[in-house]
C-alpha cells in the first residue's frame, strides 16, 4: 500500500477521480474528504469514494501521509491556512490547480516558505461536470499531469506524487511553475476565455434566438468548454493574470488584423493565415 | 421520381452527400457530376455517386431539370457564366453557399435578373473532409437546410427544392438572405475565424511545441474547426465581409474589455461574463 491515509480535500471530479483511481489500484488504505457540501461529502461515502470525511481541514489532514487539493485556486491560501499546525512529518501535499505559480505563492504566504513536501501539480484532465458524481476512475488513463516542484522540494516527496499519478494510469511530466502557467495560458486558459466571451456575446445580440437555432456541430464543439464552472475559471484567471491577459490582449490585435483583412479583401493574408492555422492543427492534433 | 437528371456541380462532401441521399430515396433517375478534378470525378463514377460527368459546365446542365452548386463562394459567378444559354426551361437551380447575398448578387451579375428558377439555399451540414470519398447518403438526416428566395423567385421552383432536401432528411427553413447572412456570421463564421486566428497565433509562440504537447480535450474541440478547408472560409469571409468583419470588430471589443477585466482584478465582471456565458451555452444546446 504506498498510501496509508489519503486525505482529499475537495471531493468533485479531480479529486473524486483520483480517490476512486487509487482505490481500484489498490494503493490506498483509508481515505478521507473534506469540503463545503455536506450532501456532496454524504454522496461520496455512498458511492464508496471516500470512506469518511470531516468539514475540518485541520481534522481531515492531521493523520494523513497524502494530501491532494482540488479545490479552486481562490480557495487555495485559506486552505494552507486551515491545515497549519495539524500537518503529519511525513505528510506529502500535492494539488490539482490549474496555475501553479499562484498554489506556490499562496505556500509560501501561508507557511512563510515553499513547503520542501508540497509538490505543485496539476493533471490535465477534467470534463465540464462537476461534483463527485462525474469522478470516475479511468479518467487519468494516458493522460498527462505535470509537476512544477521548486528548488526547495524534496526529492523523495516527487517521488511519492510521481508514483501517486503512476498507479493512476497517467503520464508524468515536469516543468517550471513559470513554463506551466504561461503554456497552460495558451493551451487551456485563453480557449475558455474565446469560448465564454463568444457565449456571452451572442448572448447579448437580438437575434440570439436564431443563433442557437441554426448553430451547427462546430459551434457546438467551439463552445463546449463555455459550459464550464464559471467561478473556477474566474480564479484561473485571476490567479494567472499576466499570461492570460497578455494573450487576451495579442488575441484582440489578431482580431483587428483579421478585420481589416477582410473589409480589405486582402486574400493572401486570409489564405496564409487559414492555412498556416490548418497545417498546424492537423499536424499537431491528428486529425481528432 | 421527382428528379429526372440533377447536375451536381462540385461532387464533394456536400454534391456528393446530396447525390447519394437522393439515390438511396429513389428519387432521382439520372446524376451528371461537373468539377476541376478529373480523379475526384472518376472516384465519384466508381463510387456510383453519379453516372457520368463533364468537367464542362454547359454540357453538364444542358438537359438537367435540377442544378446545384456545391462550389466554393469564390466560383459561383463564373459556374452561372458556364451555363448561361445552356439551361433548360424546366431547369430548377440551388445551392450549398454558406453566404446568400453574394451568390444572389453573382446570379444577378451574369443573367441581368435574379432567376425566378434559381432558389438559394444552404444546408448547415457538413465535416472538415473533403473530397467525394467523404461523402455520405445521412449527412442531411434531422440538418437544417435553409432557403432564402427572394420575391421575384417561382413558388413552384422552391417547391421542387423543397421536396428534395426532405427526400435527403433534412428540415427546411426559409429566412431572408440578409438574416441567414447575419445569423451564419454569428453561428459559423465567427467561429472559424476565432479557431483559425487562435491556432495560427500560436503557432508564432517559441514554445508552440509545448502548447500542443500538453493540449486537452478542449483544445482539440475547439481548434477541430481550424482543420477545415482554408479556401473556402477565405471566400466566405469575403463573401460576407460586412457582417463577419463587424463581428470580429465586436469581439475584438469583447477581448480589450475582457483582459482589461483581468488586469484590474475585476471578479464581478469575469463572474458575470462567465456565469451568463455558461447559462446560455447550458440552456440553448442541452448540455451537448
Amino acid at each position: 500500500m504506498s498510501i496509508r491515509k489519503l486525505a482529499v480535500i475537495g471531493v468533485g471530479l479531480i479529486g473524486g477521480s483520483l480517490a476512486r483511481a487509487l482505490r481500484a489500484a489498490g494503493q490506498v488504505d483509508e481515505i478521507i474528504g473534506c469540503g463545503r457540501s455536506r450532501d456532496n461529502l454524504d454522496k461520496a461515502v455512498e458511492l464508496g469514494v471516500i470512506d469518511s470525511y470531516s468539514q475540518d481541514i485541520g481534522k481531515a489532514v492531521e493523520d494523513a501521509d497524502m494530501i491532494f487539493l482540488a479545490i479552486p485556486l481562490g480557495a487555495m491560501r485559506d486552505a494552507f491556512d486551515s491545515m497549519k499546525g495539524y500537518l503529519a512529518g511525513n505528510a506529502v501535499i500535492t494539488d490539482g490547480g490549474s496555475v501553479k505559480g499562484s498554489v506556490i505563492a499562496d505556500c509560501e504566504a501561508v507557511f512563510g516558505e515553499i513547503l520542501p513536501n508540497f509538490v505543485p501539480g496539476h493533471p490535465i484532465a477534467g470534463t465540464e461536470k462537476n461534483g463527485v458524481e462525474s469522478s470516475f476512475a479511468e479518467l487519468y488513463q494516458n493522460r498527462r499531469v505535470i509537476l512544477t516542484p521548486v528548488s526547495q522540494t524534496d526529492e523523495s516527496a516527487i517521488a511519492r506524487v510521481h508514483a501517486m499519478w503512476r498507479y493512476c494510469g497517467a503520464e508524468i511530466n515536469r516543468m517550471s511553475p513559470v513554463d506551466h502557467d504561461r503554456v497552460l495560458a495558451a493551451t487551456s486558459h485563453l480557449p475558455h476565455m474565446l469560448a465564454f466571451a463568444l457565449v456571452d456575446m451572442l448572448s447579448r445580440v437580438d437575434y440570439e434566438e436564431d443563433i442557437f437555432k441554426y448553430a451547427a456541430g462546430g459551434f457546438r464543439d467551439f463552445t463546449r468548454i463555455a459550459s464550464s464552472n464559471p467561478v473556477m475559471w474566474r480564479d484561473i484567471c485571476i490567479a494567472n493574470k499576466d499570461a492570460v491577459a497578455s494573450l487576451v490582449e495579442s488575441y484582440a490585435d489578431e482580431m483587428m488584423d483579421l478585420a481589416r483583412a477582410i473589409r480589405e479583401d486582402d486574400i493572401d493574408t486570409l489564405t496564409r493565415m487559414f492555412m498556416n492555422a490548418k497545417k498546424h492543427r492537423d499536424a499537431f492534433i491528428d486529425g481528432v
